[in-house]
């Protein structure tokens, strides 16, 4: 089990949400609450889109509670876009390539949740990857895979046709190896520009996922709340639980939906994978 | 706060303690019950003494629970005394120099405390240490300061008397600092032969210690244990809290007591403070 | 490119070869001659089997001449049979699981060279992999993968015969990408007992590996060597390049040749490719 | 033994000077030409000031060679002012806290070179630091002991005085020890602003250092080579080998002498460190 954390709005400081918020996600990594396990010690990652908008990395083995390069780079490193994550492994390695996010050209995807049953699946999704993206995957994780099973069924394209597609093969492989709820996920992945943010589960019982309301009602909710003038109207935060207890802040994702963070309004849609994936 | 753990008795596999145990020093670096923190995940070391009777130590900076190589070394490590510790740090530096235990000569120590007020205090305390033993001291906490400062008060020759010195020595530092209770400590050391367990806190509300049950009454208590075979009836483990729930195996320690594992009748003495350190 | 070691005698401390000698594994890391590079600072591997027969392993990240706690174990340990590994990565991301030796069961592999063009072929090589040892791959090297597919083509029961195959499968492979000469190759596995130790390239140019000297012959020629006392006369040694330049103690493999170090008569054989391993 | 680079300029991306060119630092990590050892893998550490004009850290005990961190963030972060080292050590452990550059406030300081006959002049070194700053030292190398007696004698007031006063201190106390030529040094500090940079040794034969040539000249005297537009007039790069075979573009800097980046003219300036230290 893990946490995670996606920003996109006005550029800030990465460390305004990863080290400075109470319950920010470096407490997370010690002390969850809502996670199936409190302690996200087994490495973490950060992925953020610079100046010239090129997507960066920087992964850890380390737990993000004690490592000082994190609080360096989200003291020194600002962005309007940006993923984090913190990591609790489920049974593979600890090393960098098993931390999210996941790069593959200027797309970046993150994961809580697992595969059921992932070991003994493990090579027939492997296989449903396509040849020209198969060398780019370095770990070992259910995670990097259903990121490269998405991009296979066109996540540049679209991506929530691409992660219904990948939703549904993951599930008629575990359907087929007599695996009863094979996909636990919420995930987010973006371009750059926009964000998708799934939250889905085969049994109908997801993690936890959760959308900051529009900046502009929460300003107009607190109007006290000096902090909040660091944001803009259009800010967006994306949290697998939340930071902090402001009152209105943060409204929960439905079971089986997908939210779209964009410019213009965003939205959120019902999410139903695909069962035809096998047959393409 | 930190946990750790003495062994001393027939030779046994390191992983019997460390590992397969319920509640083995491992699950406890993820889920302490009675540690000021429940996570001890900034690093961690084991040392113990090999066939020749040479202390060996490996110590990292990851956390217990996902190093493969402290599994490994554990299955393959037999000894029939060794010293672990899981480390929490109290605010220095996560580097191997300030993971326990630390090692001088033919002696080991570990500490699960604190020092109040260290950073004030540090200067003066490195001050009392002698000039041939300052070059050793590699980290910069206040557990490797302790064992350097008993270490200059005699350690290798009266532990006991060298420890009471030690700690009268940083509460009359801290108290001409203002510092109300400086220290607190539970303290294992030893020679390779015997060990010496220390309970104390300024306070007088230590952190929590427990010595094993002499294995022949645990045996008596538990005539269907077949796991018990395999410790001598010599055999002595302390630990910061219980490892497992067998019914009688566990006594605490009281406080502001040392305990002596030795060849022979261990012992039991109380643990007083000596005022006049700092006039030597 | 790497640099390794392959022990087998009365049991040593491992660091009588990995550190103490002069040009000692240890200071190959920092300086190898003869290697495609002379420093070898991606990671270190060591495998020993334990006194109760099972092998070990402890595998780092770090350049092995400034992991002090290489040196520690190294001291600790004593071994009859043991492999160490220094890397020099050809690409692969640097992680432990990356890292040699591999182990499969009772079975240790390690490898000095490459598969070129390795990541056009790696996923057909992943496909010959059995499907019951698949899950087992933890890594993305091609060393590892050529371990698995040794493993599929019978390693434990003809390991001769089962290399043969494995590289005739590589080679075959790299014809069919068009790669002029896919393998390169030094390679040493080992149950536990026996060692097998293998020098081939696709080029029959195939990088540097000694045997040391029956070591009653090496006593003879130096008499005055009291060093050489501490190793018993069926002690052999393999290397990628000679430890110390003593006269008379170290000879160079021939090409495409395999060495087998046993009980009884050691035995050294041609090694030849086998054809037909894609028609299985 | 170790390698360094400071530059200060227009904004850039730190790869420009770290990763691209021709024997950049990077290169230099695992192939040094002009240093004392050829390999520079015990760490590294990068320095810079970000878009608010603070000092930020990325500092690794991983060679720079491997590090991929180190590579996504050079190519995501620009700056006009940073240092980068990349470490041998002279003997002190391999941590964090002993990796350059140091910082202090806005300050920071690298060095190359050693303080000979470090460990038994450390403590009195160490005595000579003044008590507010003492607190502040994390590591146990001489370079950081250097950093904080430089702070102890005013380096942010008088930078170059202060520097004097502390080689000077380090000659009398290495000459009471008996040490003939105490200290060797190359040393970048700066406060964000300016650079001041240090060839100084005791036996006056210092580790090499170079300055680049003003850029109109150096653009005057290549006039085709187009990557030299994207550096402004007033760049200024120092380094301890030069990066790169340009002619004309690199000038060794004089024994003994300390040079000056800022704003209006450079400068360079003899150093001769200051007798009366210890009087103070």
């Amino acid at each position: 089990m893990c946490r995670w954390l996606a920003y996109s709005g006005s550029p800030i400081r990465l460390e305004e949400l990863l080290v400075k918020r109470d319950r920010s996600l470096i407490d997370q990594s010690l002390h969850a609450r809502q996670g199936a396990t409190t302690t996200n010690g087994d490495g973490f990652g950060v992925g953020w889109y610079d100046e010239g908008g090129e997507p960066r990395l920087y992964r850890s083995t380390h737990p993000a509670w004690n490592d000082r390069n994190l609080r360096e780079l989200a003291a020194g490193i600002s962005s309007p876009l940006f993923f984090a994550h913190i990591r609790a492994s489920t049974g593979t390695a600890i090393q960098e390539t098993n931390t999210h996010p996941f790069r593959h050209g200027r797309w970046l995807w993150m994961h809580n949740g697992l595969i059921r049953g992932f070991a003994r699946m493990r090579r027939e999704l492997l296989h449903a990857v396509d040849d020209s993206l198969f060398t780019s995957i370095e770990g070992t994780t259910d995670s990097e895979l259903m990121f490269y099973l998405a991009l296979t069924f066109g996540l540049e394209s679209d991506p929530v046709a691409a992660v219904e597609k990948m939703v549904g093969l993951v599930e008629e492989t575990g359907q087929a190896h007599g695996v009863d709820a094979p996909l636990q996920m919420t995930v987010a992945t973006t371009d750059g520009q926009s964000i998708w943010a799934f939250r889905y589960s085969s049994e109908g019982a997801s993690r936890s996922l959760y959308f900051s309301t529009r900046m502009d009602t929460l300003k107009a909710l607190h109007p006290d709340l000096e902090e909040l003038g660091a944001f803009s109207d259009e800010t967006r935060v994306i949290v697998s639980e939340p930071l902090g207890d402001l009152r209105g802040a943060w409204n929960e994702a439905p079971e089986s939906h997908v939210g779209i963070v964009q410019s213009g309004a965003d939205e959120i849609r019902p999410f139903t994978p695909t069962a035809e994936a096998l047959s393409r």
